[in-house]
């Protein structure tokens, strides 16, 4: 009979990895990241749930630096753009931010999802087209708590003209780029996300977003 | 000076509810789920990662079973017309795959997202509009793992008709409906996935989604 119970130190483990997982962007190391290594957090990714067993993923792995630099341009223009919707004194804070480290870290990679990959017949996807992009998304946070596990920080760079990224990777059109990470090993994991950190934002009750039963009743 | 690696068997754990997380739709066990226990997953996914730092997400945790059966009978009617796509031997697999645990698990639980919800200030979301909903996938992604952990199964049920389950259970139009889980302790977790046991769909190789440095570069 086998035992589908954690131990309690398991379960303290994978705790952990979700509670000190962290968004990094400004505490990368250059440090290489072994190939075994990185192929686990890739596979941990590729055994994420999908929607009819579809795994509608890609993984673009980047390591050469001029496809990196063509990267960071397309993100600094992007974010010169969305800096502008801040004044005063959000202005100040959003400018002392960092938000990507694409030249910083090792490893970038690109996830995409292929919304009409032939792979699970269309099982469960005929109500909510989203549920394959969905899929990938889970991909990229099983990837994200596999990477804290093994040391490694993951940063999510949203800020990017999405087009002309797909363009400089070669992306086909048909194909949705749901995400572009850089990983690497860091020289520390804060203890708070940067944004609490940095007074942009504070964390919610988690009670303020439970409801029982039926939406509003708080039970 | 803190120590922010994991030992090798924490790693090692956190893998192990990578790998033996399913989707369960069959064997659910109708025992309660402990309010601290439940309380501990809603938490896990309650530290997501979200854009902004925007935390989108709304939890509804169901319990009541007139609510359950309503839903039930929305994916029975969903499920029906999903069949009709496929016929011959693909069709009688399809007809003898469990697709959905509504009645059988004591929680479901519905995960909405708000994409226009101010915290955040729209911080990193000017360029997708759809990484409000990402967020929220990685809250689902991060409960389901915290949910093997404490020995309990998950199943995310897509055929539904989500208009009508919104208004089943009163979510607010502008919300999304992400995903609608059921959530209860099970009989098993089976080695493989279910749709792989049953012959639906094989699961693909890493190598076989993974590019490097170009789209299409297998190096």
């Amino acid at each position: 009979m086998v035992n589908h119970d954690f131990t309690d130190a398991e379960r303290r483990a994978v705790y952990r990895a979700i509670y000190e997982r962290r968004d990094v962007r400004a505490h990368f190391l250059p440090d290489p990241i072994p190939d075994d290594v990185l192929g686990r957090v890739l596979d941990a990714a590729h055994h994420a749930p999908s929607v009819g067993f579809m795994q509608p993923w890609d993984f673009l792995v980047i390591r050469n630096i001029d496809v990196r630099k063509a990267v960071h341009r397309n993100f600094e223009l992007a974010n010169q753009r969305a800096a502008a919707a801040y004044d005063g004194e959000r202005r100040k804070i959003y400018d002392g931010l960092k938000l990507a480290g694409i030249l910083d870290a090792p490893v970038n990679l690109c996830v995409t999802c292929d919304p009409e990959r032939p792979k699970g017949s269309g099982l469960g996807r005929q109500t909510d087209s989203s549920v394959a992009l969905y899929s990938t998304v889970c991909a990229v946070q099983n990837l994200w708590l596999a990477a804290r596990a093994e040391s490694l920080g993951v940063g999510w760079v949203s800020i990017v003209d999405l087009d002309q990224l797909k363009a400089t990777l070669g992306i086909p059109p048909a194909l949705t780029l749901v995400a572009y990470l850089c990983i690497g090993y860091v020289a520390e994991f804060r203890p708070q996300p940067d944004l609490e950190e940095k007074g942009w934002e504070t964390r919610g009750t988690l009670a303020s977003v439970t409801h029982f039963d039926r939406w509003g009743n708080r039970e």
